[in-house]
Order: C-alpha cells, then structure tokens, then sequence
C-alpha cells in the first residue's frame, strides 16, 4: 500500500487517513474532497499528505470512498474509470442496493468492494475525525463474490488491521436491517428534537429541565443533513416501513394511555426491557 | 442534621446517601422501604446505616422520599403525619402537580418541599447508586411559597452542598415542560426498541449491525416500568400532548419521504440541527 486515495476527508474519510497512517507510515494519502476548504484543513490536521484529483488515481493501491450516498452513485463509476486492475475501491455508504446496482455492469466491478462500517459519530467534517475510530466495530461488506479475491484479500487486511469484525450481507438484507437500527434511530432523535423545539420556544426552559436521558434520545439529532436525506432518499421504501411501524407503535402506547390502561402501558415497558440484553452485545 | 430518613433506597435515594454521609459524615442515614432484599444491598453497600420505620420518623431532620410518584402520593401524608415541627421533607418525583394537590391541606403541608432532581440513570435499585449524581444537575422546586422559610434554608444549604442549581416554578409548569423534555424522550426510546425487536426477532441482526447511534437513541427503553408507568399516569394530559405532536411530526416526515420531496426532508433535519445549541447548554 504506497498511495492511498480518501474521496471525502470528512469524519468517516478522515478517520480513515489517521488509522491508516499509523499503521502505515511510509504510505502517501491523497485526499480528493469537493470542499475545498476541507482538503486544507486535512492537511492541517495531518489527515492527507496532499490535495489529489481523479487523474492521480491511476496510480492508487486503494481508493476509499467516503461521501454522501448520492454522490457515491456517479463519483464510484468514475472513480473505477480511472484506476489500475490491482486498485482496491471501497465506499463507506449507509445504503448498499442502489450503489451495488449503478457499478454491476462496470468493467472494473470486481475492483469494488461495498462495505459499510457501523462508525461514526453525529459530527461532520475533517475536524471531526478520530483515531481509533474503527476498533472494534462491525463493517457489513455486501456482494463479496462480486470482488476479485486478491483485492478483497486486501481490503480484509487492512479492516484487521484496523481491528474491525466483518459481517457478510446481500444489499437487500442489509438495507433493510439498517433501516431499522440505523435509520429509523436517525429520524426518532430528529422528530424528537423538532417536537421539542417547537414547542419551547423559550431554550430556557429545556435548557434548565433537559438532563442527560433526553441529551442522549435526541443526540443523532446533531447530524449532517447533507449525509442523511441522501440515505432516506435511497433507502425509502424500508425506511417507510419502519416509520409506519414506530408510528403504529406510538399511537398504540398513545391509546394505552387514553384508555388509562397503565398496566398495559407497563407491560409495553417491561417487554422492551429486553433491550437491555441486546444493547449489551453491543457495548 | 442529625438524622436523615431515605424513603426509597434505590437510584435517586441510595445516591443521596451516599452523597450526605460524605457531607455529614456524624449523621445516622435511616432507610424505609418496602422491598427488605433492597434494604439489605443498602447496608451492605453502605447506602445506609440502618433500616427504620415510620414510628422513627418522628427524631428525623430530613426525609427524602425517593420512590414512584404512585407511591408518593400515600406514602408522604404517611410521612408528615409522623414528623415533628423541625422536619424537612423534599421527594424527588418526576410529577409534581398531583402530589402538591395530594397535601395541599395537609397539616404539615408547610414541612414539605416538592422537589425534582433532573438526574438520574437508566438503571434502579441500590446497585445503581452513584456518588456526585446530583453535582450540577438542575433541581426544579414547587411550590416553594407552601413551605416553611427556615425549613427551605435547611433543604437550600444541602441541595448547594450537593452542588446542584435551583430553579423555581409552579407545578402545571413544571409537568408540562417535563412532559417534552423528559417523558416524551422515554417513550420514544421504549416505542424505538419495541419497534426494532418485533421486526429484528433473529437478535444476532440487531447486535452485529447497531451502532452506537442506536444505542444512544434507545438508551432510556431500559428504565424502570415500575416508576415510570404511574409518571405517564400522572402526566397523562402533558404527556399525551406530546405525543400527538411527535407523531404529527413523524407523519409528516414519512408524507415527504412519500412524495419524494427530499429537500424538504433536508431542511427538516437542517432546521432541528439547531438542537447542537441547546445540547450545548446542558452538558
């Protein structure tokens, strides 16, 4: 791995670069970024080593991709235009089906893997990438047969090294199951935050009385319009289905309420309780 | 403060405890609580120093009742019935308009401070106690007119001891502005992990593919039913309130996932974003 290009020096791209660096010091990073105020800034922060462009990409070992979904679509194509046989391409991308459709019949299909690493954090931006991002978490990579086997040997080399589980998944499945842990958290802080903003007008208030359970239902809230409403656009349809769900739910709870079946409503509490058990695994 | 009662040793009790004892290492902490297994973790945790009953309360110089507000509402006039003219009595509820109802005639009314400490866990019982809890979190009072001056001052000096911030307001108030910055929060989060364990019934999906985006989200949906059906109960109207205008909220994001309007879907979560700004405010 001597050059190593991060499309997007944001917080998933950036934290990237740092990982990688450390890892392997005598490498370049090249980072490409529309933004570019952004591309300065990595290189301040020591993200990149330098500004690149698409031409470069010929001489790439590996080639992250770490942008919004929607762009994704039309840079990935391009980005697979451009590079060498022996040049390993992977996304980042919260959506699987759509991207795995747009590269199908491109003639270096077998250069790209599609992975989606379970990281992040509700900030944006070069400044918000972190070291160590990615240990220990779990990155969904979705049509592995698609992708040549000596370049998968590499990409699975370097997720080791980064200390990542791989999980393998067909797109469908894991747009679908995303939805649900991912999306569907995504739009409950973001509802959740319009409904209270709304409503207290005067920040005092929630200020003074919001403590940390509240801090924590409505964190996602902070996040990057421009990195989500791609996402809720390609993945729509299971994205409905969870929202009819959540809804359904809420209005039963509602109902619960209004009938003044609070042993109901403490049995709707009890059985999520087993969350808990779940939420361990993850920790 | 020679002899301090807790009323309720779990979370919210036990954490006074533990905090008092280290302010007023001479004073003697009492515990009362119906569930004797939880008196006995408190002695050996050294929550307390040992169990009394409601005969004793009448050698008490504060009473902290710390149990749910279904409870409160027999359990303080118990209380004031058997104190002396120099006890303090603060709870801790999440409710306050049914419980300064509930001993607005009361003899002793002038005894008691309705209090509520925005802290807390998503966990219960005295393991789950936790020293400095109460450091810099908002304590809202009620009512602080119905109390007694000198009674206030002895209750002022511990909360400043605590290192807690005060803040004043009616109850009606007070169970409003809850209802949206905590109790809608609660809901959201057990309504996200019923949603999320109906449809993911193979838990290994769950586990391997939710970050800690989720987690954050879904936090609260481990929290105690025991005390939070008979809050939803008491704040029945609020609470329902908030619910109709999450739901309104959440149908009408799904209406623009619907008709494709995914720049609207954008300035949704744009305009939320200013929710950073509040956060800010509260760590």
């Amino acid at each position: 791995m001597n050059n190593i290009f991060i499309i997007g020096v944001g917080l998933i791209g950036g934290s990237f670069a740092l990982d990688i660096k450390e890892l392997y010091p005598e490498c370049t990073i090249h980072g490409i970024d529309k933004n570019d105020t952004h591309l300065d800034e990595a290189i301040s922060l020591k993200l990149i080593d330098q500004k690149s462009n698409f031409e470069d990409l010929k001489k790439a070992d590996l080639v992250i991709l770490a942008i919004p979904v929607d762009a994704t679509l039309s840079v990935l194509p391009r980005v697979l235009d451009h590079i060498s046989d022996e040049t390993i391409v992977f996304d980042a991308g919260s959506t699987k089906e759509n991207i795995c459709v747009a590269v199908k019949n491109h003639p270096k299909r077998r250069n790209y893997l599609a992975a989606h690493p379970i990281a992040g954090t509700e900030y944006s931006g070069p400044k918000a990438a972190l070291r160590n991002l990615y240990r220990n978490k779990t990155n969904i990579i979705c049509e592995v047969e698609e992708t040549a086997f000596k370049l998968q040997e590499k990409a699975l080399k370097l997720f080791s090294d980064l200390g990542m589980r791989i999980r393998y998944m067909n797109p469908k499945a894991h747009d679908k199951h995303i939805a649900y842990v991912s999306h569907l958290s995504h739009i409950s802080a973001f509802m959740l935050g319009k409904t209270v903003i709304n409503k207290e007008k005067n920040e005092r208030d929630i200020f003074d009385m919001a403590g940390s359970g509240f801090e924590s239902t409505v964190r996602l809230a902070k996040s990057s319009p421009a990195m989500w409403a791609p996402i809720f656009q390609q993945n729509k349809t299971n994205v409905i289905e969870t929202l009819d769900e959540y809804i359904s739910n809420l209005k039963h709870f509602k109902t619960l309420m209004e009938k003044e079946d609070f042993d109901a409503v403490y049995n709707e509490m009890k059985d999520t309780n087993h969350i808990k058990d779940i939420l361990n695994g993850i920790q």
